[in-house]
């Protein structure tokens, strides 16, 4: 199957909020034929491939399973449902993309990575951002030295958004930053503690606004605000490095990624015999680079992976263990807030 | 001297970062007669009058205790010094304005609280930000239910600015936060817990960056993002109202205030028998009204509330303890900070 | 066929650059059964339906023009065909939906409007900016009178574009301003004359950068900035009433339209005695309200008011004579061009 | 007077809107000794001086002219009186800096620049925003060959302004695009005929809304929107070049000036075999670089150039020539409005 170049078989699993996305990336892309879309609601499943398609629909999973010429499954049915859902997939030896979080729990996350190991197929996370060009840039400038050491990341998604009826703000919107994090920052900058700090103060039974606090080996921070009562839509993140910093504005259109120089050595020295006015006129004093990006979609560059990883027989960028290691700083941040927000060790190699 | 309309004599103490600006604002108040500048370092006091000024130059703080026609001494030297200065000052029966923060602990803020009550005197603490139209309009909007209950408060403060030489960013930035989140909350809303994460990520020998969340009494959080390591400017402060949101950018000229209908509640709505697709489409409903703020300088303000204080014999509306209790937040991240981020309780009411 | 609530049977001619946003709205929208997608092209024609589609795709116009089943056409073929094409699907009995610009001149598009009255067809022109949420809003704040006389219009829509082979940049970004214009006017401010000044500063052989001016009935003032060659890309349309002014940023997200109090009287007011400086302080007195506004694709709204103007039996808001006012400005344009700059009479109703 | 290190006495005539920013700069700097301010309305003199000043302030102008310690007066009178104020400073020997216009007409302008000339004095009028950081750093950039040849020029300065009222918003904030203009373009891109559009909508007896659009030799454009009706403040010049393109934002705090990679070129290369939606993806192909800029008042670098050409007995930056320049095109302008539109010859030399 994956040895020629023919376009490997795939059906996507879960037509709800996410899955439309995936029939519309992997329908197009050339590395994949799509064969079938499958949800327990058919009408869902049909008005996501559209009143015009030829993309088989079935409410059974197992048609899917069945069918040999489907080589891999994307799964975006709810998280509660991952596990048995993507084993029976890799059972029928097929390989797996999951949409995040790859499993409701680090303990059912193992078991997939497991058995996709066992089997020696592909199991690949849906950590959609690490796919835009701006995060991948970021990536490559950490990897590249261009910025320093990486020093402090702050990140900021905040938005008016939908109360979850199963799951708080964290799992719902931290699996993105910790995401990004894992996947840009250098392997001597790992997390290895985390506190979290949440309310809940429209009684909904559930932490609709929270903070995170990771630190970073060699004594670097990470910090990340996800809040789903934002009036403001807001979706940054700071990479302070010791020669560079990066701004990234997902919201801007044509700025979207920044470097500044930096300036607080020169600071520091000017403190010499001077006072902090004249230190503080001389505050910014680097240029400002913004990198042209390409325009690509995220998804397209998710399906591109994944085609990779399955034809060069190899893991992909965000693999099970990338997915393990979010869902375990979202344990440990569970944890953290259930002790009042001490800081809670994060269990490293994963 | 306080019962005429005769403006009220005035000196400064203290003519480096902040005086100057104390000095234009006290000596083009109707309300004050501008009669001295005091500074240890005469040429720097010579300095912030300029070279035409006709206003009494002296680097002995007697001078300023021994003139009776001065009846009110703003101090702007370094905090380590507020104790001994303001305290002469009270005991000379001048009114103090006193820059923030009050006293660098509040063991020595107490001494000049008590002081001035036992000798009925103002002491005013100059949290600037509190005197600005939109602060001012938010504590308005806030006591008079125009956003109903507050459930949330989100303030970032960072730039790249000035290692301090004696103290950490949460001394440095925070009491601008503390002292405005003191002054717009009402009284159902104190801070009752507080945490605290830093990080040092550049060696400076103290906290560069850090985070702040309060627990406030009903369930409502605040949370304070400062930093002196961001190579972006980001002044912002979000108010969540039961019924309003309210975002203050301070950085913005033109729409500095935005208060903003809230949406969430018919999100929940939403929920029933739809899919988080079509409530997603639904996210923000509500339309935004910018109030037209006035353009008035906050330290006009302040001078206009330290003489109507003096005038009207009444607390200013920050007042000394007022100070205190911001001390008292900072002191308590401290030990937050030693103890690895767990959350302390404030001491309520100072 | 139109009186039936059947979805009407459409097919698209012009698979090219806009060709595919018709196929996909009309291809989802419930008023339309697409049946048919013809480009001279095969090949981009199966591309502009993707690979996994049961609609039919030709070369042959005639296919279209002969399937009785078909009852409308939309037209996206390049502007220098649309006489021909168009004509052709009027004659066989099809309603039809042309992408701007209606025609290459006026004396074209006055055939394609005689020739749709004169078989009671509609005719309607794709001016989609009219359809989105802001414009449609911009109308009925100006019908209503919500903000008073309309007093002047400014329009900026620049960017990095591509050099067209055919046409200048007046002909191909201004069509956007003019159809909104012609949309949003009350009927008192129609354009009386037109003035155009333009460059080539590229040696392009064409304009590259342009400014139109309309003198509007009644004194009012329209302008345009139309531009190929600005890095940064601006999309904002002023519209001053006397009572409140309308700012439309087509690139923001959470605010694209704000409604201003309008503050010029109390200047006018404020000279009476006073200084200029003092005047200058109250520049700005009144709120801002930024209605919130539906997330609308625009060019589902064009479908909906095509399929309701052949059910109705109506003309559509933006019908051919829309489409002609737009074309005779643009002619007259050309004509101030060529002398120079003067301004030149507009032919007025058409 | 002007061959020692000895500050320059000078005085301030004028104490109305601009005169109290000439009174603090020329005040402040090391240059000057600021000996007097004059003014018919003695307490508005006083005003501007402040409670505490030692400067000297008179009605009476005859006062500068005898005090031969007076070497130099900036003159920030109305416009109609600048020809009799300066040509008597001119004859009592001191060196005049003059508020901009120069003079209400060029006939007044030449015998300024003329009487100067005789007199061997200087002659400099304060054309302040070219001694701002970002617009001395476009004219550098051009002079260099940064951005290739000029292209074009793009300038929109509107805001809710006073209705001023003696002159149009031509004459009121045009002098500042045009004064712009004319230091930052090289010498083969000088204005040669300029057209002028404008309106006024609200009956105020002169233009309110005005558009100057002039060919520069060698067939580049610039354009200048000026108008005191807007709701939204703008202040962005954009300066297109053949290799880079420049947007100057003066609203904006950290990033006043941008630098853009220019992609046209590109854009017509891929014209070849392509079709138009693949060349508007890459519509933006380059970096963009935000270099750092100084943070200096342009007040107080114009008082150093005045002092500077002073010392070094030469014309300053801004000389009475420029002045001629810009009042020449603005007289052009009012030719244009009267005569409809059409375009006309700017003098050239002056």
């Amino acid at each position: 199957l994956t040895n020629t170049n023919e376009p490997i078989g795939v059906a996507v699993v879960g037509a709800g909020y996410w899955g439309p996305n995936l029939i519309r990336n992997l329908g197009n892309h050339p590395g994949f034929e799509l064969r079938a879309v499958c949800d327990l609601d058919l009408d869902r499943a049909h008005k996501a491939v559209g009143r015009y398609s030829t993309v088989r629909v079935t409410s059974d999973l197992d048609e899917i399973l069945d069918d040999t010429r489907i080589g891999a499954v994307a799964v975006a049915t709810p998280p509660s449902t991952h596990l048995p859902v993507a084993l029976a997939c890799l059972g029928a030896d097929k390989h797996v993309l999951i949409e995040k979080p790859l499993a409701p729990s680090t303990a059912d996350a193992r078991k997939l990575v497991d058995e996709a190991e066992a089997r020696d197929l592909v199991l690949m996370c849906d950590h959609t951002f690490c796919y835009t060009p701006a995060v991948q840039r970021i990536r490559e400038m950490i990897r590249q030295g261009v910025i320093g050491d990486v020093q402090y990341v702050d990140s900021v998604r905040i938005n008016l958004g939908l109360i979850q009826p199963d799951i708080n703000v964290f799992w719902d919107l931290a699996p993105h930053d910790l995401s990004i994090l894992d996947f840009i920052l250098p392997d001597d900058r790992r997390p290895v503690m985390v506190a979290a700090q949440g309310a809940d103060p429209i009684a909904a039974g559930k932490e609709c606004v929270g903070y995170l606090t990771l630190q970073l080996d060699g004594g670097a921070i990470a910090h990340a605000h996800v809040n789903w009562l934002s009036p403001t839509k807001i979706r940054t993140t700071i990479v302070g490095g010791s020669t560079h910093m990066l701004v990234w504005d997902d919201l801007q259109t044509s700025q979207k990624l920044s470097m500044f120089d930096r300036g607080v050595d020169l600071r520091a020295d000017s403190l010499q015999g001077e006072t902090r006015e004249q230190a503080l006129i001389s505050y910014r004093v680097g240029d400002i680079i913004a990198p042209a990006l390409p325009e690509i979609e995220a998804l397209h560059a998710v399906a591109g992976e994944f085609e990779a990883s399955i034809r060069e027989h190899r893991a992909p960028l965000t693999d099970g263990h990338a997915g393990l290691r979010v869902l375990d700083i979202l344990e440990r941040a569970d944890d953290s807030l259930a002790s009042g927000g001490v800081a809670v060790p994060v269990s490293g190699e994963l």
